[in-house]
This record gives C-alpha cells, sequence and structure tokens, in this order.
C-alpha cells in the first residue's frame, strides 16, 4: 500500500513526491504553516490529496491553537486556500472543515480539535473509498484486453490512496482484464515519469514511459486504445482543467477515434464553475522549464511560460468516471442529476 | 555567424552541440572514425548539417587513405552510412562524394583529395545557399506580423548555416516581419531548449520555451498563428519524418486550423521512398527517456520506447517550402515537377 498522506501521533505524514523513485521518504509535520507550504512545494499533489492534506492540516492547525479559535481556524484556512489555486478539491475540503466547525460552535477547544479530526478523517476514507468505487465503475467501460495511455500521475499518490485514472486500471486488473499502460513522462514536473512508473512498476502492471511528443505517433501506429486522465477541477458545463498536455491528448485521441475517459471523484467537481473559461490556472516558476533533472538546459535569457494545467472542453470527454457510476455528454444535465440523486441519498 | 559545421587546416571542426548553452566547445576531428562517432553521439545533428558533416567526412578519410583508394573509400562510405538511418541528406551527400569519386577514376590520389574535398565544400556551400533561398520563399507566406511555433531545431545548427525552419523566420526579419517564435523544448533530447532557444536569443528574435505538452493549449487560447518544422526525410509522396513530436503538432494544427509548414532544401526529399511507411525510424537508447539532465527520473525497471522521429502524412502539411519554391498538395505531382525543373536548369 502507497502512503501518500496520513494522520499519526497528532502530524500528517506525507510521503516526499520530490524524492520518487529515487528515494522513500516521509515526512512528519506538526506545524501547519509548514505543511501548507510543502502543498505549495509539490511534497504532495494531486487534487484529492491536496484535499485530503488540506483537511489534515486544519485539524493539525487546530491542535496548535491554544485560544480564539474562531480567529485561529479562519487564518489555518486562509493559508490553505492560497496554496495552489486550480485544484477545487482543495476548497472542497476546506469548506466541508468549515461547515463542521459551524457545526461545533458553542463547544470547547478540545471537542472542536475531535470534530476537525473526525472529518478529516472522513474526508480521508470517503477519498479511499471514492477512488475505488469509480475504478470499479470505469473498470466496466474498458474491452478485456486494453491499452491504455494515462497522464501525469493520477494514482494512489494523486489522492489518499488507490487513484482516480490509475485507480480504474487497478480495478480493470481486480476484475481480470488484461492491461498495459503507456505512461507519458509529463514535463515539466515529470509525474509521469517519476510517480505513475514507480506506481505501475511496484503494482507489477505492464508500463512503458513515453515523453509527452511521442502520444500521437503511438496512436497513428495504431498502439493505445483509450486515455484515461484524472482531473484538478470539472467545471458545471463539464470543461475538465487538468495537468498540462490533458487538452492536447484530448484533441489527438478524437482525431485517432480512441475514447478519451476523466476519472474523478465528485469533489473534483465545481458546480459553483460555470465552465472551463472559469477556471483560475497557476502558473508555476519558469525554472521548471529551463531546468531538467536540477540542471539547468536553456539560455538563461530565454522567455517562459509554464502554466501548470489547461482546460479541455466537454465536448472532447467521452465519459466522465465518479464514484456514483459514470456519466455522458451532455455534461451539465448529467452532473446536476448526479448531485441530485446524490444528495437524495444523503 | 554560427559555426555548426567546418573544414579548416585539413581537419573537421564541430560545435559539440551536446554542451550548448552551457557552454561553446569547438572539437577538431582528424580521423574520419571518430567524426562518425561523433555524428552517432549527436555532437552533430539535424539532417542537412549531418549530410555536409558526412561530406567532410569522407574528404577527411581519403586523406588519411595510403593506398587502395577504392577500397578506402568503399569502406569509409559504409561507416558514415551506418551513423544514423532516418536523415536521407547523409545518404544523399554520400551518393554524390561516390558519384565524384567515381569521375576521378584513374586520377592520383591527391587529385582524388582535391576532388573529395571540392565536392564536401560545394555541398556545404549549396546547402547554406539552398536555406537562404528557401527561406526567402517562406518567409513570403508568414503575414506582416506573425507568431511561429517550432520544434526541435531546424536552424543553423541544424545545417551548414541560417537553417531551414529558423531559416523562413531570419529571412521574415530580413524582410522587415514581426515574428515572435514559441519554441517546443524537444523531449527527450531538449534541442528546442538547448539550441533553438540559444540561437533565437542570439539573434534577438523573442522566443517563449514551452514543454512540448503546452503547444495544444497555446493553440487553443489563439497564441500561435503557423508551425514551422524541418525535415529528416521527405518521402515521394510528401511524408514526412521530422523529429518525434513533429505529427502530434501537425494534428493539433489541423485542429486549430493553423498553416502546418515543412522548411526542406531537395536535398531532404527521398524519391526513392514511396511513402512514410518506408522510412526507417532510428530507435535512441533508453536512457534518454528515463533521464532528464544527466539524471535518472524513472524507476529502472520500467519499459521506454525512443523512437527519434515520427511520420507526418502529407494530408496534413499546408505546404513544403524549397529553395526552388513553395509546393501545396498534390505531393507527388509537385515534387516530380519540381526535381524536372530542377535537372533541367542543371
Amino acid at each position: 500500500m502507497i502512503r501518500t498522506v496520513e494522520w499519526r501521533d497528532n502530524a500528517v505524514v506525507l510521503i516526499d513526491q520530490r524524492l520518487l523513485p529515487e528515494r522513500e521518504v516521509y515526512r512528519v509535520y506538526r506545524d501547519y504553516r509548514k505543511l501548507a507550504q510543502a502543498i505549495r512545494d509539490m511534497v504532495v499533489r494531486g487534487a484529492p490529496a491536496i484535499g485530503v492534506t488540506a483537511a489534515f492540516g486544519i485539524a493539525l492547525g487546530m491542535m496548535q491553537a491554544r485560544r480564539d479559535p474562531e480567529a485561529t481556524f479562519a487564518r489555518i484556512c486562509e493559508t490553505f486556500a492560497s496554496t495552489r489555486p486550480t485544484a477545487v478539491n482543495l476548497f472542497w475540503a476546506i469548506a466541508r472543515m468549515q461547515k463542521r466547525f459551524a457545526a461545533t460552535r458553542g463547544a470547547g477547544l478540545a471537542a472542536v480539535r475531535a470534530a476537525m479530526l473526525a472529518e478529516a478523517q472522513a474526508i480521508y476514507e470517503e477519498d479511499r473509498a471514492a477512488n475505488r468505487a469509480l475504478g470499479h465503475f470505469g473498470a466496466k467501460l474498458l474491452p478485456r484486453r486494453v491499452r491504455v495511455l494515462t497522464h501525469c500521475n493520477a494514482g494512489a499518490l494523486a489522492t489518499a490512496g488507490y487513484g482516480t485514472a490509475l485507480g480504474v486500471i487497478r480495478a480493470a486488473r481486480e476484475q481480470g482484464k488484461e492491461v498495459s499502460v503507456l505512461a507519458t513522462e509529463t514535463r515539466p514536473f515529470l509525474q509521469g515519469a517519476r510517480l505513475t512508473a514507480w506506481e505501475l512498476v511496484r503494482d507489477g502492471v505492464p508500463v512503458t514511459l513515453i515523453t509527452d511528443n511521442m502520444a500521437a505517433d503511438r496512436m497513428r501506429r495504431g498502439e493505445v486504445d483509450c486515455v484515461i486522465v484524472g482531473a484538478d477541477r470539472i467545471a458545471a458545463n463539464g470543461d475538465v482543467a487538468n495537468k498540462i498536455g490533458t487538452y492536447g491528448l484530448a484533441v489527438l485521441a478524437r482525431a485517432h477515434r480512441l475514447p478519451f475517459y476523466v476519472a474523478a471523484p465528485l469533489s473534483t467537481l465545481d458546480r459553483e464553475c460555470p465552465s472551463g473559461e472559469d477556471i483560475v490556472i497557476e502558473e508555476r516558476p519558469p525554472e521548471e522549464v529551463t531546468h531538467c533533472g536540477g540542471r539547468r538546459v536553456a539560455p538563461a535569457e530565454v522567455a517562459v511560460a509554464n502554466p501548470a494545467f489547461d482546460v479541455t472542453p466537454a465536448r472532447f470527454v467521452s465519459a466522465l468516471i465518479t464514484e456514483r457510476g459514470v456519466i455522458r455528454a451532455p455534461y451539465r444535465q448529467q452532473i446536476q442529476r448526479l448531485f441530485r440523486a446524490h444528495e437524495r441519498v444523503r
């Protein structure tokens, strides 16, 4: 089992994803500010994992709180909200913690702390369960033998465990399907080479690593059956913000008549966000592009663009795989229906 | 002026492109076998530059020849022919040297050596002139203000000077046009980050570096007006083998209704090769993909694909820019016409 993020002995423990696959180092955080910085620095990344980490971080911050819990809580939430702008699971987790906090009004600090930890643990457990469930639904979409192209890392390392896109792949194998994976390295941060390849090699899944610019050629040669990716935010109309390069893969999948699937829990769906145009795209430091493996590879004077994400319009998405089932276009209506059914159940 | 390859004092001098942009190191070759190894190791790369280097290399080898010039010449040609399989300019240059060698039959070794050097120098000069000419023709295709996306390095460093795709950009600026460039870094060998960015920064051309997977997003945002790339081999039907990733850019350009231009001298056109399916694609060592900036970034056990080139079917090519003018589909007929006109002139 891959331990991406955990609560242990009143601390939050993260596997340092920047050091994988070379070294497996676990970092222990007892200060919520340092944990927020770890999110910024991409010690942990992946939209669901960021949400879970922030929830634990808020619980951690409240453990540190001595007096004026209202003001402290607000400050902690602000700190986490300012770490990364695109992954909506972060804001979703903060909102859930806020709701639970509001419900403890009048209780003592000990009760508030217990409630915060309980809520964070629930978010953690729900994310794991959601991945299992969406994996199960997604796996049914795949034929008995399938070659899946995936981008970035939407695996156990991007979630509380199991993964979204890689969750579908894991579930398909559990259903007895023969799955092989083409993993794009995913410049500039190389989550595909470093994380997805590492996860799949560990699990014994046949995986071939390619540079991002090889995907089209593999499709043309008929070596890809479908594309499955995760998401950082899905707008109410079904537009998908995900790791830079996702949009290009969606266009290429369409051109080669391949299904393009997005696997994400409901916590990634942002019903407040009308369309992809309204999603804030994080611009990361230029050094991620001008450097490679820690070494400068471009002339110092060159300008650089480094958006961490792009937006794939809903019309390129063959299906959205969630823990409540698989939905297809028209996405606005189907997303609304999904939430209504969800809310009825709750 | 960038000195990619030169004949100086009975030696071939190459700028070591593996060390750019960090260091500008010129290597002097007096042994043709070491020069052939330099081609294999990508000290020099780029189809036209490889052709010119091989021509100089054959002249160099004949300087070393002591007796039995026929056998020596054949061995030298074989050595260069085995360096890289895809760039047809290599085989074109060898064929020209063979023709000239055959014409010296019966002459003494001194005369043969002089003829070999003269032919290599002619190939060098013709390549420079071809780039100037195709640059001139290509520049006329561009609007007064234009944002060009280019891939890999089809610049002075890929030729005897001036460049093919970058030659078009240089000529457009000489024609007073406002050109800015988006350069893809071009994993795994990073010719875009290391070489194209370096050339353009040197020339004062506004250039923005992106990772390969950012191209689609830039197109969607309307920040690209056209794509211009070079070629390693163009089949008789107009199919283009070029740096891996080119085909994906061609599909993306089509999806965004952007012109996709290929700039190459006639020495890149292989009339013996019926279509892209017949082009041998070089597979390079997996370490180019598993390593980045000299450091391992992927788990040791992962499988890797590393084709150096891909094939773009002719239907994606808006125009082919050559030193004899610009041609458009139907390419088979237009390529034949181009050569017929060329042969009449000669």
